[in-house]
């Protein structure tokens, strides 16, 4: 089994064509919509009373709810603005609200999940929920700038308690005070990551292990209209790849890899979390097949 | 045969690390010498009565000098300063000196050329030069912000006047006023340009032709010490390439693209041309199969 713990969020998204109010988000929500296709996973998630119903349906239908909360309050909120090209994005307003004081746990049922994905939390709480997996075989956490800039040895810590950390470029040099993303990687693996994948947006990904770097290309768009959630999505798809093939080698890890890209490719498609939903196998079979033929020389 | 026509400078290149001075440099120079792993290219440029002897040597030694003139006054001189990640480079000087009123001219041994690598001159020059060839099978060109800030429109008609363009991500996006890279090969073809090859630095080249879009990422490098030359000797390995291949088909133009992405790695491995000097052509194959090996799955 996989389990997700994350956020879920209802996000405003400001994209220079259009605008989306109050939409499912959240950094679990993507990752683990992501995963869904390719095992069921779990979440570990919390949100208020004035979670929408259709919300709750989409997630249920996807998704093992067994971790998943609903609690007197608010939902956790995200306000965020991208520039005309798309590549930065100013955060307007964050409001914690049922996250700012959530203890989660991990509930029976997902005890023996071998496959563990932690996006990113608070590193603190990460650390302390992988304790509580009984045999986890392969496990993966995200961190962000916050965690970076506030709880940097926490983060560090974190790294330690992993098998993998998968980052975006920036975050990777900012955590690790390093300009080149390889020796960004050789840190975080001196910490303690066995795998390390350094996200680069439309310029796709680099994975390592050991003294082995992987560099993949983004499968290549012409209309990307909202690029929420892609890396949330990108390491939700590694991991339920993964989790799916129960098998973690180094040669099944690239191909995860494959996959993380082919499925970010798809949410940046489409505005919010559009693009992850109501994909066929096949159009996902299908991608990785032109992805395959996109770089053959 | 292949002709390159260009700048060939003595530069002063600050790193962090080192400062050189008055140092063999210029686009045609490090193309060129690229070039010339493949087939030994003709040189059209100009320098003054300063050019050192044993730069003269270097460039006899390695290309033919019949396109090569030594004129009265000082040789082009350029002066450039990176930050500190090495991925900003700030112009200090530019002394065009010789190069301010050269006219240049194809001798007659070069007309049969068929493959013609314009570097990033005036565009105006390259377009009357471009016609001075007999039978041209397959021509490229680069160009730099300055023209298009100060001649775009003759920018526009060079890039209709040859049949691949070779432009770094930042210039293609400056040239057509898009954001995304596939919307600005597009334009660049409906402009007249057959292929179109984006350069990305440290995150490799899009190759576009037609609806294929060929990605591919760079050799990755832990050791980066001066990025000077790299897009011109990328650009130099592909069109030497492809003379020594007498062929321009898709596979072959593919090809020569990881060809110019290996080059390209050599030369920001050293300080100024050094990375490029006394290559052996078994370095360059044997980091072509790395290259393949790197990015397999």
């Amino acid at each position: 089994m996989l389990t997700v713990f994350g956020s879920t969020a209802l996000d405003t998204i400001r994209t220079p064509n259009k605008v989306l109010k109050g939409v499912l988000g959240g950094a679990a929500t993507y990752a683990s919509i992501s995963a869904s296709y390719f095992v069921k996973p779990g979440l570990i998630a919390v949100v208020g009373k004035d979670f929408p119903k259709k919300y709750h349906s989409i997630l249920l239908k996807n998704l093992d709810l067994r971790g998943f909360t609903v609690k007197d309050g608010k939902t956790f909120r995200y306000d965020g603005k991208y520039d005309e090209t798309l590549s930065i994005r100013t955060t307007l307003k964050t409001e914690l609200n049922v996250l700012g004081n959530f203890k989660p746990k991990v509930p029976e049922e997902y005890r023996k999940s071998e496959y563990v994905y932690l996006a990113n939390n608070d590193p603190e709480q990460n650390v302390a929920l992988i304790k509580e997996f009984d045999k986890v075989k392969f496990s993966m956490c995200d961190t962000i700038e916050f965690w970076i800039a506030n709880k940097k040895p926490s983060v560090i810590k974190m790294i330690k308690a992993v098998d993998a950390v998968v980052i975006n470029d920036e975050e990777a040099k900012l955590l690790t005070k390093e300009h080149n993303l390889i020796k960004c990687a050789k840190k975080m693996m001196s910490w303690g990551a066995k795998y390390v994948v350094i996200k680069k947006g439309e310029h796709g990904s680099l994975l390592f292990y050991d003294d082995v770097i992987f560099p993949s290309v983004a499968f290549s768009l012409e209309d990307i209209v909202d690029p929420t959630g892609a890396g949330d999505s990108f390491a939700g798809a590694m991991i339920g790849y993964l989790a799916s093939k129960k098998n973690v080698n180094l040669s099944t890890i690239k191909k995860a890899v494959i996959y993380g890209n082919v499925l970010g490719s798809f949410v940046v498609e489409k505005y919010g979390l559009d693009g992850l939903l109501n994909l066929k196998k096949s159009q996902i079979l299908e991608r990785v097949n032109q992805y395959e033929k996109m770089i053959r020389f």
